[in-house]
């Protein structure tokens, strides 16, 4: 076994101009967003990533088959956009092996023509947000002004530390742009809400339509639960006042 | 020294068709089959493994020599089953050690023969079971039912961590079958009961007949040592009644 | 990408006898000095060092452009004297790295003919020092009297941790001089008058004179501020008294 | 810089047929063994060894200069008996290393012809021992009759880790001869008495005679400074006494 091995199902002649990484992270809001977009836009896993930089673990399925951990590449080509999805449950166990996966990552990407990096993630606040904000940070400067056209909002300074930030500066030194998008989110909750306006940002960028309603609906239920939650807070509150009066 | 060295204590053509692995786990079951099953089949051991990424040390026996850390192959031929033991009380120290003992320990399957292995284990739900069954995984579909035949019982979800979880998982990228049984235990102590159990479904699927009197003798033996730890506190539960009364 | 990458903005004929490190240590004591040298001197960036073994992460700029982390290079050529620094925000993550990382500084050193290596840090004692000492280790005994004369002071005892340390073990066995200045400071704040007089120190190793006004007032500035605290601290602590009384 | 870097400081036809390893442990008495004989014998210093593997820092002398870490090798030869020491104070940072510095060990001491190696080390019990016992484990069977009647106890059971282990176990593979010996100590303080003991055993091994004084005037020493802490403490018993009454 390599330290790293890349397996494709599929070996025609395929090319994509765009690669999105969402890997899971913070609120899973990049993981959810990623996976909207596999779905809505009927993508199809065309390539496994296993490596002994992910713990060394297999995942056993509902049925009871177990699979070696890895992380996914899926494809698809809509209205001539071809995308690559990066997705998957795990990053590297060591700080070297996260330089080592990610340079893998890009060489996919490199030779499947991929000239643009997205990589999703959340931005944790420690509290509910109302109408979270899309953060964003790019690999070169000209970037900028075309994701805040978007509706990508840059604030500054900070680290983004793993695949979503080793993309963006491992891939600026092969001349690829990358552009980091990072939905506000409590992190405490999985969080469709925030990964919803992220999903506004990106189909910006990448200039498609995209159904939300999916996503909508798993917020709308999200919010629910929490109401539902507040709700019984508060009544216990009220009953606590009772207790006490 | 290479990073794992396997030494052959006879090389002569030798093959066999089955691996069964049984390092430690939780309440030693795996470990416990698998020394059981040498012991009756009267395997006789063909191999050391040694490795930089086992603990840095030595083991004194008894007499007070000192021997380097190993895992050991044994190898049965019954009946026309031939069937190889990996067993020993060492995991690798870190995560990528494992990935890369275990693809030593399917080379050395591979060389042999070897189309299936079992890999045996715990599985710790934290209080004592009366009747522990015996929880299985597989890495290939069809191997479903014919575990479920056997006595196997398949729960999904969750993860097998170390040799017995990646034996499955990169086995499969070999073409080579693979089964984990694991024998529901407390956790707390040496659980041979357990492992009475593992090996009637494990003896089953290798379609061989064991004397399980040992293993029995030792579940009993250790029923006897917990039966009279509960009376104990019992009859101290009376005493400190008494005291009080 | 290589485990560690130099890529040099300038390729044409430099050289430069002497190396000043200035990483990030206690008090920020040797990156003031360095950074200070680079600006009074106008040295000018040649050369950025990122790899594996530095953090795995891109740090945000204020205007939301992400950057690998790296270590840089800088060189000036000032009245006939050429000196490198060697200064950035990263050390090792890996006590393995530390070696690794400090042969390729020795390395890029040695191919531009540099002799002389200065390593800059400080020296944490707990406590607000008012005139504090500059600590001094070398890594030839000819070197210790040549120091002294400059006003390090030597202590004896001891280790020095870390690309400070590794540059003068590892250069001596290149045959090249080091000398580590360490600024006494207390380790709680920026230090810039411990710096100030570590420059005194090597500025005079190096027979050069430098300007010290922007330290001199970066260290007045923050002696202001710990007068306010002070003064702030015995008013609340008058106001107890008052309340008391 | 190799992995593991040997220099030798002479290079001329030496061989030696016993390798003494001294590093430091509990109680530090394999250290004062070997230092002990070192002094005694006239060793001289003949080589030193550094490694990626040891902690990245240089250790700072009373004069003020720097020197890797770094373990070192001595040599005597004295009435036809030529013997190897391994001193110093550093062990490996990570488990792979110390298999890794071991076998540098070991290549140094087979090329210069060694046959036997003696490793040397403290063996805690946690409370003070009059009369400590010198503990033994050998490498091949043959070895215990003699360590047995050169004074060496043998308790069985156990693991000894780090370089003392490893150069048994792997020495083994070799066919180099190996001998564990490790004085009973409290683990609380530097161990002289133990040490003095051990060197019985050992001088015995060897079949020289070696001039104690040295030794036993350092336990002697310690000896008087833990009579003191005692009597002081039983003072201050009384004094409470008096107090109280």
């Amino acid at each position: 076994m390599e330290d790293v091995t890349v397996t494709f199902t599929r070996d025609d002649e395929i090319e994509a101009s765009v690669l999105i990484e969402g890997l899971p992270g913070i609120g899973h809001v990049g993981k959810l967003v990623a996976e909207h977009l596999i779905h809505e836009l009927e993508a199809e896993k065309i390539g496994e990533i296993s490596s002994i930089y992910f713990p060394p673990q297999v995942v056993v399925d509902e049925r009871g088959v177990a699979h070696l951990v890895n992380n996914e590449i899926y494809r698809c080509d809509k209205n001539g956009l071809a995308i690559l999805f990066l997705v998957g449950d795990f990053q590297s166990t060591s700080a070297e092996g996260h330089y080592i996966l990610t340079e893998c990552y890009l060489d996919i990407a490199q030779d499947l023509g991929v000239r643009r990096i997205y990589t999703l993630g959340g931005y944790g606040v420690g509290h509910l947000v109302e109408n979270p904000r899309v953060l964003a940070a790019v690999n070169m400067e000209h970037l900028l002004s075309e994701v805040e056209g978007a509706g990508g909002a840059f604030e500054g300074g900070g680290m983004i530390v793993g695949a979503s930030g080793l993309l963006l500066g491992l891939g600026f030194a092969r001349g690829m742009e990358g552009v980091c998008l990072m939905g506000e989110t409590s992190g405490y909750i999985v969080d469709p809400r925030s990964a919803d306006n992220l999903l506004t940002v990106l189909s910006c960028l990448l200039g498609i339509k995209v159904d939300h309603t999916l996503l909508q609906q798993r917020a709308e239920e999200m919010e629910r639960i929490i109401a539902k939650i507040q709700e019984t807070e508060e009544a216990r509150g009220r009953e606590d006042l009772n207790y006490i009066g």
